[in-house]
This record gives C-alpha cells, sequence and structure tokens, in this order.
C-alpha cells in the first residue's frame, strides 16, 4: 500500500515521508522491517522509536517535531495501527461451503453463503444469515438464529432459541445459554427451576474462549451492542449488559446484575447479584463488588470503593508494621 | 392450571381468589400476565407487588393481610414459584433416539430408551441408565458409567472409568476426569505422575458449564449427592465435597480438600488442597481459604475468617486514611 | 516388581526388606495393600505410617532409624513414589489407529504410528509427529503443528498455525489459540484489531482442562519447555512464560507480561499486562501482580507483595478492630 493511501486511510498526515514509498504490514517497533509501519502511542517507549526500522511510523500530533524520519501524524497512533492492520488483514469472506460431515437438520435455514465447517451441528429451525461461518464442530441448538457476517470459532455452543444479531463472534469453547444457576432449597434439597429464558448478543458482540453465559429464568440475558468479553468469563442468568462494554479475563457477573454502557471491567472482577453498575464504571482487576455503583467512577478493591480511597487504603496497609512496631505497644501501656 | 389445584400442588392456602381462575405459567412480578402466576420474597418489593397484574401471587405467611388481590399463602414463596415452574416445564422424556452420525462402540450397553444426540462419542464398555439425554457432541470416554435419567449437554466430556449417578446433569463444555495436576520435581524438570484414580458424581449432580472436576491421582474425586456446581469451577485431584453442598461461578477448590456437607460457597471462592471444611459452613464470594473451617461458621476474606471479623476489619481499612491523616504524624512527633 | 528393582529404580537403599519381596503398584499408606508400595514425605504422617499395611515405604533418608519393617531410603520420597507409579502406568503407545468417522484434510502429513481418536477433524497442512495421539473430537486447525508424542484430549482445540512441540499434552477442551482481547477504541465502538501471530507450545508443556492460550496480536505467545499449566487458565496475548514454570487452576495472565523461569503461581493469581516476573518467583494463591517483581522472591496480597510483608499486615489487620475499640475513641480524644 502507498504511503499516501495509508495517510487517508488513517486520517493522518505525512511527515518526511515519501507519497510512493509502499508499506506492506504492519509491526512493533522492535520487529518492524522497512517495508512495515509501526505506531508509538506511549512517550516511554522513545528509544524504541529511534532505534527501529520501519518505514513509518504513526505519532500522536505534534510530539517529536524535530523527527527526520517518515512519520504519520495523526490523533490516535494505536487506532491508525488499528486500521491499517485491518485493511492487510480483512476477514475471510464466506463462500457458502458447506463440509459433507456437518450435521444439518433439514429445518434450518441458512442464507446461500454461509460456511459451515466439519463436524457442526446445526439444529431444528435454525436460522443463519448472510456472510456467517460457523466452524468446526461448533454447535448451533433448535431454534436458535445468528444474523450476518457472524463468526463461530471451532467449537463454540449457542444454546436452544438463543441469539446473535449481526457481526457476533464467539471464540472457541464459548458456551451461550447453559442453563442459568437456579434452585430453591425445599429443606432437605436444592431442587433445580427450570431456566426458560434465552441469551440475546446484539451487534458487533464478541465473546472469548470458553466464556460461559447463561440463559435466563425468565426472560433473557441480554448482551448489549458492541460489547467484548475476553476469555473464561461468567455471565449469570438475566444479567444485562449495556452497550460497549468491555470485560477482561475471568471476570463473573452474578445473576440479575445490570452493567451500564461503556463499562470497563479489569481481569477477575467479581460482582455480586440483582446489582446496578452505572454507566462508564471503570472497575480494577481482581476487584469484588457488592453494592450498586454510581455511574462514571473508578473503583477498586474488595469490597470495590472509590480508586482513590482504594490506593490510600492499600498505602497504609503496607505500613501497618512499621507503625505497629513503633505505636501498637505504646496503646498497651497507656492503659494502664 | 386452575387455582385450587395449584394451592394443592405448593401446599398453600387460596386467598380472595377463585379456585377455578386458569394459571398457564409463571413470571416475574413485573411482567407477568393476568393469566400467570408470581411470587413475592422479598418486602423491599412491596411496590411490583402492588402494580403487578399477576393472575395470583404466592406471599408468605400473613404478610400483607390487607391485600384484596388473588394471593396463595405458603410458607415459602420461592419454593411455590419453584414447584410451579417445575410444573409447566416439565423435564423431557428420553425417546431412545440415536442419532445416526453418533460414534457408539459396540461394547457399550445403552438402557433401550437413552438418548443420544449428533456426533456425540460413547466408549468402550460404557453404561447408560434409562432416561438418560446425551446431547450433541458429548464425549462418554470407555468405561465411564451414566445413571438414570441424566442429562449431558451439548459437548459435555466424561472421562474414562467416571461415574455419573442418577439424575445427573452436566452442562456444556463440563470436563469430567481430566487429569489432576500431580508432578514430582526431579531436580530440573517437573516429573508427571500419573493420575489413576476417578471422578464419581452422586445421584442429583448438576455441574455446570465449562466446570472441570479432576480424577484423583489414586483413588477417587467424589461429588456428593445433591451436589449443585456452577459455571468454571476448578475441583482438583481427590476432593471430596459433601452432600448438598452449592458453589457459585469460578470456585477453585485445591487438591485433596474434603468440603462438608451443606456448605454454601460465594463466587471465585479459592481454597487451598488438604484443607477440612465442616459441615454447613457459608463463605462469602471471593474468599481465600487457607486452613481448616469449623462447621456452621460464615466465613469470608483473604484469609478467610469468621465474617463478623471480617466486616469490621473491611470497615476500619475504610477508615484508615481519615485516620492516619488525623493520628498517623503525631505518632511520629510522639517518638521525639 | 521385585523390591530390588524397585530400589535400583529409584536409586534407593533397602532396609529390613526382602529383595525378592514383589510389589504390584502404589498407595496411600491408609489404602496400601501388603503387595503395594507407599511413600512418607511429611512426618506429621508418623501415626498414618505406622498402621500402614504396606509393603515397602519410601523413606527419606535417616529418619525412623529404628523401623523394623520393609523400607527403601531415598533421597526425595514423593519422586521415588511418582517414578514407581509411572513405571506401573506407561503411557500408552500410539498404534497409528485412524477412525473411521475422523475427517483428515488430504494436505494434512501424520506420521505412521500417530492416533487420530473418532469425529477428530486435522485440517490442512498439519503436521503430526510420530507417537502422537489425537483424541475423540479434538481439533487441529488448519497450518498447526505437533510434534512426536504430544496428546491432545478430548475436544482440545488447537488453533490455526500454532505448534506443539514434543510429549505435549493438552487436557480435554483447552484452546490454544484464541484470538487475543486486541480493540482499538474509535469514540464510539471497540474495533478488532487482528490477531495475526501463533500460539508456540514447547517441549513438555502441558496444559490443563479448559485452560485458554491466545494468540499474539504481532508475533507469539510462548509456553517454555517444560511449563505446567493447570484448569481454567487464562493466558493473554504476546505473553511469555519462562521453562519449568507452574501454575495452579484459574490463575490470569495478561498480555504482554513477561513470566521467568521456574516460577509458581497458586491458583486464582492475577498479573496485569506488560510486566516483568523474574525468574524463581513464588506467587500465593489469589494475589494480584501489578508490577515488576524481582527474581527469586515470594509474594503474596493484592497488590502482591514479599510474603514477609502480607503475613505481618495481614495478621495487623485482623487485630484493628480490638485495638480500634481500646484506641481508636481516644485518638478523638487527644484531638480536643
Amino acid at each position: 500500500m502507498f504511503l499516501h493511501d495509508v495517510a487517508e486511510l488513517v486520517g493522518g498526515q505525512l511527515d518526511h515521508a515519501t507519497p510512493e514509498t509502499v508499506v506492506t504490514g504492519v509491526n512493533t517497533l522492535e520487529q518492524a522491517r522497512e517495508d512495515q509501519a509501526s505506531f508509538l502511542a506511549n512517550l516511554r517507549y522513545k528509544t524504541k522509536f529511534e532505534a527501529s526500522h520501519a518505514g513509518v511510523v504513526f505519532l500522536a500530533g505534534e510530539i517529536f517535531p524535530e523527527a527526520v524520519r517518515p512519520i504519520i501524524r495523526v490523533a490516535d497512533p494505536y487506532l491508525a495501527f488499528a486500521l491499517l492492520q485491518r485493511h492487510f488483514n480483512p476477514d475471510q469472506r464466506s463462500d457458502g461451503l458447506r463440509h459433507v460431515s456437518a450435521v444439518i437438520d433439514a429445518t434450518a435455514r441458512l442464507a446461500g453463503n454461509v460456511d459451515i465447517g466439519p463436524l457442526a451441528i446445526i439444529g431444528g429451525n435454525v436460522h443463519i444469515g448472510p456472510g456467517s461461518r460457523i466452524g468446526a464442530g461448533c454447535i448451533v441448538e433448535d431454534g436458535a438464529s445468528i444474523g450476518e457476517s457472524c463468526i463461530m470459532h471451532s467449537r463454540a455452543v449457542l444454546g436452544a432459541s438463543c441469539e446473535l444479531g449481526n457481526n457476533v463472534i464467539l471464540q472457541s469453547g464459548a458456551v451461550i445459554g447453559s442453563d442459568g444457576f437456579g434452585y430453591a432449597w425445599t429443606g432437605h434439597e436444592h431442587l433445580k427451576i427450570p431456566q426458560t429464558g434465552r441469551v440475546l448478543l446484539e451487534d458487533g458482540v464478541e465473546i472469548g474462549a470458553n466464556t460461559c453465559i447463561d440463559r435466563g429464568a425468565i426472560g433473557d440475558t441480554v448482551i448489549g451492542r458492541g460489547v467484548k468479553l475476553d476469555n473464561l468469563i461468567h455471565i449469570g442468568h438475566n444479567v444485562k449488559i449495556g452497550a460497549y462494554s468491555i470485560m477482561a479475563g475471568q471476570v463473573g457477573i452474578s445473576g440479575s446484575t445490570v452493567v451500564g454502557r461503556g463499562c470497563q471491567f479489569g481481569g477477575q472482577v467479581g460482582t455480586a447479584g440483582h446489582l446496578r453498575i452505572g454507566d462508564g464504571c471503570k472497575i480494577a482487576g481482581q476487584s469484588g463488588v457488592i453494592g450498586d455503583l454510581e455511574a462514571g467512577g473508578t473503583y477498586a478493591g474488595m469490597p470495590a470503593v472509590p480508586h482513590r480511597l482504594w490506593l490510600k487504603v492499600s498505602a497504609i496497609m503496607l505500613r501497618l508494621p512499621e507503625w505497629w512496631k513503633r505505636f501498637g505497644n505504646r496503646a498497651g501501656k497507656r492503659e494502664s
């Protein structure tokens, strides 16, 4: 791709660069060759930038004005890198190939160009929209529906009656629509309550490997538009996750909790059930959320509290031993 | 179902209700239509109760004696709701259907009415009892046995020689009988120790999606009668879990730990190995159990301590910054 | 096996033992019969040792010199037990059996004695080396390669272009090569960044059930020689784990973090991304690592700090309520 086309793709300005220079891919600053583009998003990597052999580097705004190497100046170097990487690695198109070993129910309705991989199973009355690709060993249970241009990676499971919108991606081993964890104690055993709801994944959702999303007890579990969930996440029954929220690996959201739009959860966060977490909350990794959280806040710890408070508490906790040594004893003396 | 039959099913008393009224299902208070039943278990939802269109509501005992809407008075409204929901959503019966694509070893012995789903794999010398349903893509390895009326959901795995009792449910992706994590350090590498035990799941056990239960190193890993394990749980080799214990998502129990009967573990709890956790222990979410726990206690935190103590400690920790500001400096002055 | 051969296998000395005694297996001290060997590694089990019916017991060095039962004295009883258990339970040999139901691409190149289980899927241009066994329902995607004497248990997934060295074991449900969690925020959505790297597992690696290892964004995620990962672990894109490190269940390592050689991570540990964890670090269960860690240290807590400090902090924290009661109020009085 010519540099001037790259600049146009990413909405950037060439600087010290020959527009006809060809770029064939992207790479990290350390690994990039002269025919590759790279990016610098964090000034502490300045040394890597200077040492890099990249043919062109995306930089933010006006930093390093003195640089005499090819640069494309953009508002967001990381985004520019992403746009170029997507250009060089476009999604495969579906070809309408159905592997002979796939088991496809006669009542399933598949758009013409849907790909079905080897040993995939498509159940009764399943709908699959144009451009979608169902990978090897996937299971789409009865009554489920899949929108356009979705991708199910090897061995993902879409449970009965559950729905994927358009452009949804399920990574390998994801389970959509397992039974919610619902029991009533009879006095001598846990009686299983049928889970009659579904799971709905809106457009643009991506679900990580081996992540599990339970169907609702009554009514549905809903994952909003553009949400991204990493691997090994647990979503309980009747949870609602607002659009564009993003959660790192091994998060657990207990049943009936409602998460707002645009939230960011670090890895291994856990939340109790029946909570309301407001829009735009940021929750640090390993936090334990046991009460409602106001919109726009940043939280950490167990129990989860405003991040600033947690930083102070943590700092003081680490000083307690020295302080206890000096002062803890005096408390004893003063009593006498 | 007529209301008088509902009352009989749940062992309740009609109040302000016409016995011949028909109920067709259950729903939440907010969603229920006039032909549906609902329940109120928590008085803080009184407003929802008053606004509900439900044809009848299960209430506990004598609360709201002034109510003039149809009510069925029961000891436990949530249990009554569960019983009615089960009535309207009975388990599917198995029909003895074996999908042509299933791979069933000639030495496997299956009761006549066992269902085997598409692309399921039944290994050598496997026994499966009457009424059991093996879902799409499930794998039952050599020598495993399954009791009566069990359900394996899509893609569950029952490992070699492992055993399910009666009425056991495995959700999608569950793995029963992976190798325990056993190695001996030789001085330069971790030498794998063959894991020769099995996993035994007693009657009425339910295992969540993508949950993993390791086979014993020598001797078995045993999950007791009526235990319910949620999704993404890790059970190490030679663990014993007592009857009717229940654990929420992403719990991890290290090898050889013995958990008593009737315990309740919140989500993301972790326990060390070789511990004894007494009967009836309740452990708050995210706790870290690193020593034996006495029966009947309620525990929280890391390290896990009696819940009351943890509440006090947590409350004080959050006040440390204000206190440190006022007092932390004085400690310095007094020294001089 | 004759005792004198056992002693030779484990490099030990017979004591009070008849060299021609036959041993048929190993067992725990409590369960062992007279034709079985056992071991004592921890002196607090002395009572079990004395009560045991084991035909011979591995003991360390010179402990219990007065014992008059058959003993084999070794440097490391647990290792001796492991060696003997491996002798009695050798790995199955592969036989070159390909199940008729397996789907094997015509371009795949498999060594002659490779086993392929029922309904396994072998993709285009896959290489599999001699002695390897691919279990039921496994999926080996296009371009992946597998070395010698590897084992993929039921339903494991090896993603496109990913590589296993020799003697690698994947437990059931493991996913190698899911997309890394890479997105760029455009201002209104998370834009997916193609993950173009691979996963490389070096010789002797073992991956637990349902564990997920993401492929690199650019460049590879590498798991070093002899590393052992337990179940339900999450490894983010571009992580490097040094040789012989070992991690218990449900650990989570965020992207681009580099873990040194010979580290030991307890269960449910979480680390942030882009960190460097030095060789030989030991990290207690449930710790949260949010900064680089120096080699050779032992760490605990969230945030993870030197273990000794964490022990002191934890001990003081549990005394805060009593101390606050006595002293917290005085702070108030002194102010006045």
